[in-house]
């Protein structure tokens, strides 16, 4: 049987100016990259999204298993599937990221008959977005060093500069370094470290900027770090003061453009913005969306991760300052992942075992508990496993359907659209059907350690939050600055809805640790990073780079 | 007057398709990425390079001043010159680097009427090649430290480890730094740095490689750092041990492939690979030069800096082994740089000053002398600023006469190739009468000392070579290892003919100082370090960055 990256490499593609046509976009409103690829020019973008034609059916997922449960194959093949129905239709996705992609993952663009195309590039280079974020922000870092290498005139504490640097890249052994060794003439010696791209406060503003104008007024309001002095006269400096935020918005230029591709059977994806829902807040860029929903009847768009990260993010953090709420949510299961929540070990997920499914349902139920709170319909699309038991399969929809929730299982890998038909039956009854009563879980105007108890006990199921001390003084510090009305972009990890990877289905009973608090006043939220979580993630001890290789004629493998 | 980004934002481009076809490209030949630019298909590649047809003239410059003479800009006229004289011609420059054009410079496309367009795209991100060329380079840096934090199987020094990381942007806080710290999952302590990505030996490997085949080839002998123990059973360890060889080619896959775009008069330009010329070997790519001599029948290609410098290297490191004898030498001067040479100060290089004048002739003399050691016939072209006095021109022109030398004035920047037209009859006249008799300054097998004595004493004008201890025992241990056969690629200020920035003119009675000595195996040479010459730049108290801005049109502002 083929694998995902000959099925891609040797599917027939249209010429992108094509695919562009199905949603009402001319040869002249695209920049190609390639003969398949093209950035949507920002005087179509803005055409576009004046006005909200489309349906929005936003993709989710219960908590995950670390290979993932194929929310992004899910959303691809509902996509082909309302194609096959005759919709006006188009798919929203994240970039993939390069340090994945040669870490553990292999690639991020679906999978089987469910793919978006050319998977190669666009889980490489792809239009250069990322590598435009990394420019942007390290430009800034050098800017911040220089400017106190130069004699420092706005008085920055070299110990209180917050503004680290980013790479695209796996990378443990830079999480935590000293720079500004060797001579006089070498800067300033000081600790810091490296994030991974998808983490940079650059990637959320690109995410959620409206415009051109609105990005440099973001980029402008991100904080670098505190000036010297006692507290009560320390300041925040920002990027506006360093003084680059012209440039920053220059090399983003490009990168803000919503990127178009295809799915296997033809459909407009737009393929914009890498934010992790992990350690960032996990949607694609809002300019993306707002494209789509402009140009087409139905837009799938996915967050990132499980219903408690990406969905959650959308919901609270994108939502009420764009108006973008969902018509309904589809919420990916897998039999096998029910079956590690349950409590199967490792190696047997795939084996049936009622038993360890029932248990598993806990995950499930509490996610789609959480998105009832949001108010929004809800749909489940258990995504199909060629060992899945058919048995298996029939209860779990079943037990849906006693909740009231419409389930329907998706068997887009082996069959592409075809095999989403009934989930995309269902998505289309349930917008007809009921209507979104949308309410955030908390009002920004709570306070900062308000809003993170209400998502720790009505989302994440904990009994209450505990702050380390440095978090809770630097919540008390954003507030006194004015900045205790923004939102709050919690940092934990994907493998629970807990902040303790190892706890599987919905356990109760334990309190949520916020150890640090780092201000994204550009995003225009607060970061709360609980748990373990880090946010620059580390190779494994067989990378998946060690399995890639191109031949002469350009044929890619080992991406998967 | 409108400055250079106006002329170039505004200028009316050819579709890239049609500059293609002014070559024999078609359509199916080339990749856009966007309207004006485009990479060239690895098949056409391949056919254009099968078979020479053009005559190569190579553009190179006496020891500038830090403002720059306009190399590049004369390359340019040169070529729209050729194109009006209704030639079938092409350029080949470097691709410029977002260090330099966010710190001093502000973009390396040439100037006035003389320019490659589109300008801003790339002096930014440019069609990703750069980009591609950081993201390899860290990606075996990750892979290594990665290997021995797994358990280091093959034994690797922490210690010992030399292959650095790369940023493209100057970052002096960056040059020596600390790795690995924070706890047992966070890596290795050690002390490693960055270099800018322009230094990086996988931008060498690029620009020298013949395919896909050869560079993997070359990546795959890279070495990244040596074996624990005693100097005896020490071992290099190669970047094909490490496992990572093909998923840089992967990253590579569309970097290798020449860019191409077009003159302000719509010749084909192919810009392709940035090595810079004081700390690397400071020539565009062998597939970019040999794709244009299949395919025009005259190609302008340029070096990085001075003709001690980019010139040097390709004639003693790239022609050997590709066979890429120029035809002619079109060396470029400035009255200014004379001005400076003859001890003119900074603010009065456009007085005129015969005497300053006199004296600074003996950098181009020096030049000159080192050009016809080669055995290449040689042209001079004053490149002519506003300021600049006629007389001076003509008594500068009079003396290359004098030397047998023809020379003509280039107003290109004032006239476009209109203001060339003398200059290219003068290179069209002597690519008829005269031959090129080419010989490499020292042949391969010299031992690596003698190679750079060499190079010290007939083209620096040194008395002689000192190096340090570790210099010297490097070199002994590359002798050792069987590497004694290799180029020497000599980093060296790029402000004057010695290694001294402060020495003007054709200093004698000084000695060379080789402070390190790196190996670069992929690449092929032996990299010496002199002086001061450091291979991460900073940024100066005012960067270019904080001047740049972009409009809600998209307008681009800053970059010059």
């Amino acid at each position: 049987m083929e694998n995902d990256a000959e099925i891609n490499q040797r599917a027939s593609l249209l010429p992108i100016w094509q695919v562009a046509e199905r949603i009402g976009l001319s040869a002249d409103d695209i920049e190609p990259y390639g003969r398949y690829m093209a950035k949507v020019r920002m005087e179509a973008v803005r055409r576009a999204a004046r006005e909200r034609r489309g349906r929005l059916i936003y993709t989710t997922a219960i908590t995950a298993t670390p290979a993932g449960e194929g929310k992004t194959t899910v959303a691809i093949g509902l996509t082909q599937a309302l194609g096959r129905l005759g919709k006006r239709v188009a798919v929203c996705l994240r970039e993939p990221s390069l340090g994945p992609t040669f870490g553990v993952k292999g690639g991020a663009t679906g999978g089987g008959l469910s793919q978006v195309a050319p998977m190669v590039d666009i889980n490489l280079h792809f239009t250069g977005d990322m590598h435009a974020v990394t420019s942007a922000h390290n430009l800034l870092a050098a800017a911040v060093d220089n400017h106190i290498h130069q004699g420092n005139a706005l008085g920055l504490d070299p110990k209180r500069v917050s503004w680290r640097r980013v790479m695209d890249m796996n990378e443990r052994q830079l999480r935590h370094v000293v720079v500004g060794l060797g001579g006089a003439g070498d800067g300033v010696v000081r600790e810091t470290g490296f994030d991974i791209t998808a983490a940079s406060e650059v990637m959320a503003v690109l995410c959620l900027s409206r415009d051109l104008r609105d990005l440099k007024e973001r980029l402008g309001r991100m904080v670098v770090g505190q000036t010297a002095g006692p507290s009560r006269s320390r300041r925040w400096v920002s990027a506006r003061e360093i003084g680059v935020v012209g440039a920053m918005a220059v090399l983003l230029k490009d990168a803000i453009k919503p990127n178009l591709v295809q799915t296997l059977e033809g459909q407009p994806a737009f393929v914009h913005g890498g934010p992790f829902a992990n350690i960032a807040h996990g949607n694609n860029s809002i300019l993306a969306t707002q494209t789509a929903l402009g140009l087409a009847d139905y837009v799938v768009t996915e967050g990132g991760f499980a219903a408690d990260l990406g969905a959650e993010k959308f919901f609270d953090i994108v939502v009420p300052q764009t108006g973008l709420v969902p018509d309904v949510v589809v919420l990916v299961a897998s039999i096998r992942a029910l079956h590690h929540h349950g409590g199967a070990s490792k190696g047997d997920l795939h084996t049936p075992n009622r038993d360890a499914l029932q248990k598993g349902l806990s995950n499930l139920d509490r996610h789609i508990a959480n998105i009832r709170k949001f108010g929004l319909p809800v749909v489940v699309a258990v995504n199909r496993f060629a060992a899945d038991d058919p048995g298996e399969i029939r209860a779990v929809i079943e037990h849906c359907r006693s909740l009231g929730v419409r389930a329907e299982a998706a068997d887009v890998v082996a069959r592409g659209g075809e095999g989403g038909l009934e989930l995309a039956g269902a998505v289309l009854e349930t917008i007809e059907e009921e209507r979104p009563d949308f309410r955030p879980i908390y009002r920004w105007e709570e306070p900062l350690a308000g809003k993170i108890e209400r998502l720790a006990t009505e989302i994440y199921g904990a009994d209450g939050v505990d702050f380390t001390p440095e978090a809770a003084a630097a919540l008390e510090d954003l507030s006194a600055h004015g900045f205790g009305g923004l939102p709050v972009c919690v940092a934990k990890t994907q493998f629970s809805i807990t902040d303790d990877p190892s706890l599987r289905g919905a356990p109760t009973g334990w309190r949520l640790k916020v150890r640090e608090i780092r201000p994204s006043l550009g995003a225009g939220f607060v970061i709360a990073l609980t748990g373990e979580i880090m946010t620059m993630p580390g190779l494994p001890k067989e990378p998946a780079a060690l399995r890639m290789d191109i031949d002469e004629t350009g044929y890619v493998t080992g991406l998967s």
